[in-house]
């Protein structure tokens, strides 16, 4: 049992409270981890405000970090004190249907305690004054001590600066993934790339890497276009500037449709066109973006018997354990730069700043780090 | 220029009328063929009715034949007098984007004028007394002698029974071809196939040589239940036998829900339910039904974000004239049978009962023999 810093949300809608957390010590097969930084991304957000339906209060927020091992439950073998960590909020137990199955990264073992806020044997290792504190997508990087299922750990390399791979975690993996995993872009590609946010940028730059030959950046804030082009977007599209719908644009621009288009929004109209942009006979959309409680998309089935494809992706389709130390490892050798999406960074008490930039719209990532 | 025996369809929503035609000589690249056999398909009924947007009147209509080559324009080598042939309401004409891509069976080059029922020079080749009558679906089986595109004609086996083999001209070659072209279902998978007409019946046995492990049959009509089993379903529902979501239904008894689905009806709201049925994390759905008019298919994307992919197809992603000749040998060879889904057969006169038949669900596909 040890204190803990942390920005707790006490209750949907109201600012996060930095409070001295008591943090149990880790159970058969939990860790303790020390978390160095922690991103602050936009679903940390949305559960705040309460639009989240399976949000739970007092909770810690927080999933995009980076930390090192100080403890270990009984039991615990693939990490030991001292190993350098990201948390993974879609875990890789190796064993359950899910991670068998060769098809998919979720993960399910854990599934209905990290859904409930609670470690995997049904009880909350934080507490303030007494009172139980949720957990939060089995992660809760907002507290600089925390306790994560050893199955929810990738053990990274230590040459790796955790207040740039913490990125990793969430946002940058997403999008990369989506574009590696889930859609496989194959080289000479042209991709459509919808909202420029974190998910959107990496996307760009995982089509980069994938050699797509054009990359389409879409979206409504012309401020986000110059970024975009630094990063590999080869056109960038406002649909304000346009009268009609932006599929329509996009097929236009396209000779027939885009071969490969990312939503990386969360809004279900755009959902909509990011299919109907998709090339006849084979353009595969795929959906990144998180949808608010009870939306849904929709299209005419026209669009999919004609060779439209409708996918999505979570967390990029990427196996945590075995996979995201590779995406440290290429970052490490410059496959590609995490600064470009650090737009701010301060310690744990200016967090509902970083929560205000990015309702704003003036940040891409802001990051928490522990020892300022 | 000849005369031909054909059944008109001189406005939406009225019998066709026998008449006989006069077929003008093929122009360069087109094929006179005298179809032995056709199908009578839910496709010609659903533009008969008038709900079809795209379709025009007075037209010949049919698209499931068997024929064989009466002529040829000039320029056309890939048939010769004699050969036996299906008609292909998707042609191949192996030069355009999309014969090309290597992704679809989409052949683009005379989309445009086959579909305002016109060959390729945008005339027509049908008239009454002097007066044009459209081609349909680039292909009008319903008459004794038919024009087409050299493109679109399937050289097949002459030792293959046309009365029989003209079902691979639509349905069965749908059936089967979105199984094994467009979800390419794996040996030991779970299979749902909604609507068992003559698509869900074909899906089924293209399920049984896919070596499905299970393979559900769904329909509201149990009178198909027998038949569904005899083709090699391994479970037959009833969605009228529950009081809640037939996906729920199916994800209770697969453990999680489905590999694969079919949707072979048109219906769009069971279209919904054969996605919602596939299992998280890699189910596939495919639609094959053809819905109305401006009807719209919906979900949440959180089906999709977590793992679902949602297809369609058209001719089960069948290439005609490079995979269709393949089916027929197949066919020869006693993989799969056809006599099962022949449940009547008539004269070129009795053509009106066969859409009675079929509308009163009486039949899988009645035959039209034009030497009867």
């Amino acid at each position: 049992m040890l204190k803990s810093r942390a920005a707790v949300a006490w209750e949907a809608g109201k600012p996060l409270e930095i409070e001295d957390v008591t943090v149990a010590a880790p159970k058969e097969g939990e860790v303790l981890v020390r978390i160095v930084a922690t991103g602050v991304c936009h679903t940390d957000a949305y559960t705040l405000s309460g639009a989240d339906p399976e949000g739970i209060f007092p909770a810690i927020l927080g999933h995009e970090g980076g930390g090192v091992v100080e403890d270990v439950g009984p039991g615990v073998t693939s990490v030991a004190v001292g190993d350098h960590v990201i948390p993974l909020y879609t875990p890789e137990c190796g064993k359950c249907k899910f991670c068998l199955s060769g098809k998919t990264n979720l993960c399910q073992a854990i599934r209905a305690t990290q859904g409930k806020g609670l470690m995997p044997d049904g009880t909350t290792r934080f507490s303030v004054n007494g009172k139980g504190v949720f957990h939060y997508m089995g992660t809760s990087t907002f507290s600089e001590y925390t306790v994560l299922p050893e199955i929810a750990l990738a053990k990274i390399n230590k040459a790796a600066p955790l207040e740039k791979v913490c990125l990793l975690g969430c946002g940058v993996t997403t999008g990369m993934g989506a574009v590696k995993n889930t859609a496989k872009v194959e080289p000479g590609s042209t991709v459509a790339i919808f909202g420029l946010g974190g998910i959107g940028l990496s996307a760009i730059i995982g089509s980069v890497m994938a050699k797509a030959e054009r990359i389409i950046g879409i979206d409504i804030n012309p401020d986000k276009f110059e970024i975009a082009r630094q990063l590999g977007a080869t056109d960038v599209v406002n649909p304000k500037d346009h009268d009609r719908p932006i599929q329509e644009v996009l097929v236009e621009m396209t000779d027939g449709g885009v071969d490969y288009s990312f939503e990386c929004i969360g809004n279900v109209d755009v959902m909509r066109s990011a299919l109907e942009c998709c090339h006849k006979g084979w353009g595969e959309s795929v959906i990144i973006g998180v949808a608010g409680a009870g939306e849904e998309i929709r299209t005419r089935p026209f669009q999919l018997v004609t060779g439209r494809v409708w996918r999505g992706s979570a967390f990029g389709g990427v196996k945590g354990r075995s996979e995201l130390p590779e995406y440290v490892e290429r970052y490490l050798n410059g496959a590609f730069e995490l600064d470009t999406f650090i737009t701010h960074t301060m310690g744990l008490n200016d967090i509902n700043r970083a929560f205000d930039l990015m309702h704003e719209g003036k940040s891409i990532r802001s990051v928490i780090l522990y020892d300022r």
